[in-house]
């Protein structure tokens, strides 16, 4: 018996500053909509999805960094998606900026969580590989000011079972990073949901411009092959606050195959039927990790953070 | 000022059980002297490249199995690729089986080295992951013995300064594993070299089979982008010994993208001018893993063998 879950990345076009979170949740439930009707059991959307990227200009300001936060999930804004969730049976996943209280101290992360078909939150992940700068680059046509306005993410990467499957999450830069998918494959993981926020320009490496849509896609179908799982990425797209970001919101099988796509940089829903036991058969061959991994031989990867020279010689 | 390398990947058409090493080096001497006509500095032969891949089929003989491994490096009969390269003034890569006597005792290796210019050998490299399965399994229409033939490489990744670059290598079924691309990329790799026997079905997942050539390209892409270095890999291609195996030797840039690529499936060359500071950019923004990556998060990769349940609940 095969488990399919039916799943839809609900990729954003831009949300503008003067945009209210009650307008982008508007859209997102109209998106929400459009999934119940093609049977998604799923909805998966962007990173930080309820404002405009705040993290690619300066603010100094405290109240006004805070405002692009939620203190609490759902919020007053945020409680429609979850009402609407739960009135049509279906889960999602959201990703948004967090204000938390721990250790008797404001902390913000960027964070995601997925929720399920009876609109409870069943897992909450927070970005580890924040990208960008913390320091402040007048001269930058735009910045990326994640490692100013976020901290690195303390939850790891767990593995929820939920909707009778392995499910995992990510965010935007994590999933560049083979680790990410790793730490997760190593929890059996079926499906990984991600959202992004990725502009066309890289003001410190124009020369990757051009290969932007590229590069997303091949590190999301490495990572789906090589843990054997479903990986779905969802883009915030198109120009947004003086940033052009891609689009390429896409659904990609264990096999590495992209199985659906988004063709535009607008509110655009892609859907596909995921059978949760694809990647079984790499799992018991070529990956069948407990047969053929070699950790012992991986130390370097968590005693060293930065690139050293040769050891060879 | 660039550091171009110029690149050729000789890939090898089938080798019979019947065909001595003699008539391989032959075949080897002269691609090399194809690849010295196109300016290339360094010339990468595939994993194993002295005989037809016996790992295929079940011996009990010892003296047999034996006589597929070289005791020396070189021997009589490799010693004129050694020669030519010597004579050409150009360095090559090899992969070879290695019969070693270390510990006391007998051991057994799939191999490759690093020669360069002069001919000396700069590097020795031993498989770490090794496919397949130790037992002998008559009912399937070829086996992959590596697991029984060959132990478990014990020299690490290191990487090689030598020709004005930092070169690493890695065999066949390592470029599946991400761990083996980032256990180089910590070294500041610029290029790894990789030969490969990948046959064209898997008899433990036939439903594999249709992707041997999209895979093969998927994971080295994906290496060398995340990475920011050169990958070549160089296949043993075509039907030897009743086993039919996947072409598609392949130069990628740093980049990810495929710069050259072989089209057949018996002896060809393909070149490239290979910018070793092409990843630079990379590796100073995105790739920049002293900034960037965050190695306590990954602790699992190196605690954990084998896949475990979720851990989220």
């Amino acid at each position: 018996m095969t488990r399919i879950l039916t799943v839809a990345a609900a990729q954003l076009g831009p949300i503008q500053r003067d945009e209210n979170r009650a307008s982008a949740v508007a859209r997102m439930i109209e998106l929400m909509r459009q999934a119940k009707g093609h049977g998604a059991d799923l909805v998966v959307y962007p990173e930080a999805a309820l404002t405009a990227f705040f993290p690619h200009w300066w603010i100094e300001d405290e109240d006004e960094i805070d405002s692009y936060f939620e203190s609490a999930m759902p919020g007053n804004e945020t409680a429609p998606l979850f009402a609407e969730a739960q009135r049509l049976g279906i889960g999602f996943h959201l990703g948004y900026c967090e204000l938390a209280f721990e250790e008797g101290r404001k902390r913000r992360f960027n964070t995601a969580i997925l929720v399920d078909k009876t609109g409870a939150i069943v897992g909450k992940y927070r970005k580890i590989h924040l990208p960008g700068h913390p320091e402040h680059r007048p001269d930058a046509p735009f910045q990326n000011l994640e490692k100013c306005y976020f901290e690195t993410g303390n939850l790891g990467w767990p593995v929820w079972r939920t909707m009778d499957a392995n499910l995992g999450m990510m965010i935007c830069n994590d999933r560049r990073w083979p680790e990410s998918y790793r730490s997760m494959g190593l929890q059996d993981v079926e499906l990984i949901v991600l959202g992004y926020n990725t502009p066309k320009h890289n003001p410190p490496a124009p020369d990757h411009d051009r290969l932007g849509n590229f590069h997303n896609q091949l590190v999301m179908q490495a990572g789906a092959y090589q843990n054997a799982s479903w990986v779905v990425g969802v883009a915030k797209a198109g120009l947004e606050a003086g940033v052009d970001q891609i689009g390429g919101s896409c659904i990609i099988a264990p096999t590495g195959e992209v199985v659906a796509q988004a063709v535009t940089e607008g509110d655009e829903l892609v859907v596909a039927r995921c059978d949760m036991d694809l990647g079984k058969s790499y799992k018991n061959s070529t990956f069948n990790f407990a047969k053929h991994r070699e950790p012992e031989m991986y130390r370097l990867i968590v005693e060293r953070k930065g690139a050293m020279g040769p050891e060879g010689g």
